[in-house]
């Protein structure tokens, strides 16, 4: 059984420089690392769909870094591409022509967009896309999806988030996810004065279950933005081309006004791109934004190279496959030992949930803890991530572990058994 | 002299795909680069203190990628210390105590700094500096220095500017630059509402001759601030390394609350990095604040060689030097042949005016181009930059070329000399 104290050592040398140590979402503060003393704090080494911990312990790695490790850790192809540019030139007082290479490449792939733009975090492109919309709506109100995350710029926290203002939120509008009717109703209360509607392509936020759009539901939303002239953003820098690579919303048939990729864009290499449709190319190239590394070439590079070798392996495909038969073997095993597990969400970005003998949040995280333990890396109240370096001997080895991991949920919880 | 077609050609090749073909300040769009057609838009290798164009045209470069290359394009210790991390991990589910290592480094060499945290873009810490002072504070006003440039998150925009609410912007309060009195009044007025004061270090803006701080000027602000409870925040995102390695408000004789790092940190690897005071840390911690990239390893271990290596050459006394021969060399030049040029800021981050016979925007901008031609890259209305591969031939050669530039203006303006 593994144990982390190195792990924990270094934890506690980073809290005395970096505030919460690990900030954000690798780290603990965000409640997804319990209990706190079952889980490593730092890596050493990746590769492939693996990675190594400070005591040496070695992962099945379904987190995928949240997302950036779409190919496998250090993919060979995509590291050659990278270290090809960086030889050339990186951040320079001019951008490289491989920025059109990949503006070309996406727009010709992704079935929406005529365009790109590029910059560094999610949430760069999400903030675009939203001043986009309001530039070209001369509108000011945005209609959110409950449960949505669309980075941590103030526009998208909530009021009782320490340092956010009610000016930043004032413009803000909320409806649950796959209400039809709660919308439709929303934006003829707002008539003429909703700029846009932002979500994710499907409902994968943390602590609930997955759910996927209903049976013409984004047709429905689609229209209703049509009928309103609203602006229909899509958030797939989580969801973006696991589950297809035309795009999240080519998917799910239809087709978004703005999409926003970011994290398996380069497999793990720093580059985020709104893309969107001719009719807001005006808008978009009026807003001012820019930042430090926005034009660096070597994401560019290996963007392309991570592309290219999504198209060749098939990779949406593959994900489906192998994340169905985990999904599939960590049901039974769970079934088996006598626990009812709900896996939800597209299979490529699974999310998991102990939900019987008792619909415990704890009980999960213990279970979690034992996987980890055992070397599959899985965590508690987040969606998991597929990578195509990942082998069916992979997945069964993370069904062994999960089985074992129940068994010792037996002896940890003989209350609930 | 040199030509740029095929630059202009890959230009319009961009501009079918990407909004504005290149957008942000590295592009035309800004209007930096006037005359259009006296600058190069692509560059396709860099080394040292030298970029290459896509037309085959070699550069003397003081723009310096806008501030991220400051020991010379792919410095060779940085690019070892960045590749021998890259085969071992960059962005995974853990970061590496990596970040540990260059936090630990950084609160150990900048004088107010008691703890880090990183981020990928400058205006990523200039928003959780805003978001930590109102969380700190429970304050919403933040007091701006006219001429400012913090990012471009839509607080730091303004009113007039596409996609910017009035919600965004409702909060800010402006000072004229070196002006204590207007400061000490706003404060008056706004006595109890104030969360912070965002400054550079001192006034790089565009289009304007650069100010450095009036004697005393610093001190006076540093005691108006904590007589009024008001968090002061340093913008070092493009000064930041190039006068004091200690932070710029070290070099300027006070102790920033919080201070913004960004370009420089780790010679153009991709990382930002806010620094504060122990009193700050909690505040820090509320705020969520996370993103897809941020704990990628490489980046972390080019910032340790970058600063290792800055300390090693004293890195700002030799900026300083070498600034003062180039504006020295090129305010002589100038002088020589009938104009006035006007240089002014920090010798290491030189701001250029031509200022006579004609004080005209549109003189000036055509002696930079004549200086492009011809193989040294300025620009027009910005800052440049000093780097460490610079030689004093190279800084005698931009000057040569600066004297041929003014007698070409001389040739193309006549009506002015």
């Amino acid at each position: 059984m593994y144990t982390f104290d190195k792990s924990l050592a270094a934890f506690r040398r980073a809290q005395q420089v970096i505030p919460g140590g690990i900030p954000g979402h690798l780290g603990p503060t965000e409640g997804l690392h319990l209990p706190n003393d079952g889980f490593p704090k730092f890596a050493t080494r990746a590769q492939g769909a693996r990675f190594w911990d400070l005591d040496g312990n070695e992962f099945i790695d379904w987190m995928c870094g949240y997302g950036p490790n779409i190919l496998g850790y250090n993919d060979p192809d995509v590291a050659a591409a990278a270290q090809a540019q960086a030889k050339k030139e990186d951040v320079v007082s001019l951008p490289s022509t491989v920025m059109i290479d990949f503006a070309e490449m996406l727009v010709d792939q992704v079935a929406s967009a005529d365009w790109a733009m590029f910059a560094k975090n999610g949430g760069d492109t999400t903030t675009l896309a939203i001043m986009t919309a309001r530039a070209a709506t001369l509108r000011k109100k945005v209609v959110f999806v409950k449960g949505f995350y669309h980075g941590v710029a103030p526009w998208t926290q909530k009021l009782d988030y320490p340092g956010v203002l009610e000016e930043d939120v004032a413009n803000n509008l909320y409806v649950p996810w796959n209400d039809l009717d709660a919308l439709r109703t929303l934006l003829s209360e707002n008539r003429g004065e909703v700029a846009a509607l932002i979500s994710t392509p499907y409902m994968h936020g943390n602590f609930v279950d997955n759910q996927l759009p209903a049976e013409g539901y984004w047709q429905a939303v689609r229209k209703l933005c049509d009928e309103h002239g609203v602006v229909l953003i899509i958030d797939d820098v989580r969801a973006g081309f696991r589950l297809d690579l035309a795009g999240s919303d080519h998917y799910f048939g239809f087709e978004a006004d703005l999409i926003c990729f970011c994290k398996a864009l380069a497999n793990g290499y720093n580059v985020s791109a709104l893309l969107g449709r001719e009719a807001l190319k005006e808008a978009v190239s009026s807003i001012t934004y820019t930042g430090s590394y926005w034009m660096s070439a070597v994401p560019f590079a290996a963007g392309i190279a991570t592309q290219r070798k999504l198209r060749e392996l098939d990779a949406p495909a593959l994900f489906e496959r192998l994340g169905t038969r985990l999904t599939d073997g960590l049901t039974e095993a769970a079934s088996e030992a006598g626990f009812t597990l709900v896996a939800s969400g597209a299979p490529a970005l699974f999310y998991l949930r102990v939900a019987d003998p008792a619909d415990s949040l704890m009980l999960h995280q213990d279970w979690i803890a034992e996987c980890v333990r055992r070397g599959a890396y899985l965590t508690s109240h987040h969606n998991h991530f597929l990578n195509a370096a990942v082998t069916e001997a992979d997945v069964d080895r993370t069904v062994e572990i999960a089985a074992d991991a129940f068994a010792a949920l037996r002896t940890r919880h003989p209350a609930v058994v």
